[in-house]
């Protein structure tokens, strides 16, 4: 059996991927969360490994749109994985760091780490590049010039490099939630269930005044609590959207009624699936 | 008077920027959008131009972000600019172009024509840079190599370049909404409005379930329509979460009254204020 996931080896999803790598599961990086999804649509790998959410940044919208627009597949599980992020350079500039005038990292940890960049590198050019590996990896072939990278422990690991701030994230709390997508069961060793979730997305054919309440008092008077509710613009014009809404519940005829009542409504349900929610150790 | 914007020169906001010079109005280019709204707050600009939406891409969050959590200031009008996007090569390559093996642009453009690029540049690698200018500069800098950039027509005829594929945006009616925050009352040149809306960001005081729909019974039952709901992480810790709200309406008492109703409900309201909404010719 093969897994797929966000590559490469050594980003944050790879770690999470880890805990699905045994004896018959083979892993797989992907180059985007597009062709990781589309890998296991067409069956290429049985399950998929991408982030979904960061306590900071938000929704990662390529996988939620993907997953809405052009996949049939569920959610498998959920891991949620507390993220630390490292400020590291070249040994070379270990004790001088201060000199650096670009900081190479993804999108995402750049944009968790604003305020430590502004208080301590504001001079410095902030590049983005595909993941926090490939930023870790241009510091380490770059011995000469004063540049840095933010990433993980074990990419500084991996690359021979040397963390000079730790834990740079703006807020402490920093979590990412990944999603495993596909059609066969796949369990992270280790691991302990924390809760089960299902999530959908819902598109009313009608663009009403009032749609929003009248999905969520379906909702409501049942006592169902959302965990997350999410607008996202359905492509077409601006002002049309579809919702993605989680619920946390263990209730599935109660959930079943629910559905059903908004499909009288005149929803478009695009259901993701129930899945277990596992919370990983800190990296 | 000065107005400061997302540069650099010939992006899509500095085209929205345009519509603000005038004798007596200077405009000053930035090279982010915490950069722009940061001029603003420190009274460096009188107002800052920065995108808040697009139809496909959704919330640009950095924009939502800052102004809900760091800035003191309201949204003094809205442009829409309807966006194409275009493919463009140094003219030495503008019979081969197939041959490109690397597409540069902005995210948010890169994200716009997927499955363009999936299409007919499948084999290139995407790279993302600071703004589509940026991408097209870089195209214009490197005369050998087939490489190319996705950006608008003024970026290509700025740069010398050829466009090779027209209006490749993976749908059609693709929209950017551009807000001007500030302090002064300037309006843009040539336009006229369209409706006048009102932005609120709400958080409530405990994280109750059926929270939202509290919220948003209270604009339901006085048929105050809703153009838009989004949440945002609250950066506390997953699941906190606080809600954008766009109305369109000409009642203000009305709205009054449901603003007083919410904080007595519990909620924390940040008021982005009541501004025109102008629409763009097509770029």
């Amino acid at each position: 059996m093969k897994v797929g996931y966000l590559g490469p080896y050594g980003s944050f999803t790879s770690i999470v991927a880890n805990y699905f790598e045994k004896a018959d599961i083979k892993l797989k990086d992907y180059t985007s969360i597009a062709k990781c999804l589309k890998a296991v649509e067409s069956g290429e790998v049985h399950a998929a490994v991408v982030p979904i959410e960061n306590s900071i940044e938000g929704t990662v919208n390529t996988t939620l749109d993907y997953m809405y627009h052009y996949l049939n597949q569920s959610v498998v599980c959920e891991i949620v994985l507390p993220i630390n992020q490292q400020l590291m350079v070249h040994p070379n500039f270990k004790n001088n760091w201060q000199l650096c005038n670009k900081i190479y990292s993804h999108p995402q940890a750049l944009a968790q780490t604003q305020l430590f960049l502004e208080e301590h590198l504001n001079h410095a050019v902030q590049i983005m590049t595909e993941s926090t590996t490939e930023a870790a990896e241009i510091i380490a072939n770059h011995s000469d010039i004063p540049i840095a990278a933010i990433a993980s422990v074990e990419a500084a690991e991996t690359f021979g490099l040397s963390i000079v701030s730790r834990d740079i994230q703006d807020f402490q709390e920093n979590q990412t939630r990944f999603w495993v997508i596909g059609t066969e069961l796949v369990k992270p060793s280790m691991l302990q269930k924390h809760v089960s979730k299902q999530s959908f997305g819902i598109q009313m054919t009608d663009n009403r005044p009032g749609n929003l309440h009248r999905i969520l008092s379906v909702f409501s008077w049942r006592e169902i609590d959302l965990s997350k509710i999410e607008s996202r613009p359905l492509r077409t014009k601006l002002g049309d959207y579809y919702f993605l809404i989680d619920v946390i519940h263990d209730n599935n005829q109660l959930m079943q009624n629910a559905l059903e009542e908004l499909t009288i409504l005149g929803a478009q349900i695009r259901d993701f699936g129930k899945y277990p929610v596992y919370i990983a150790p800190i990296v």
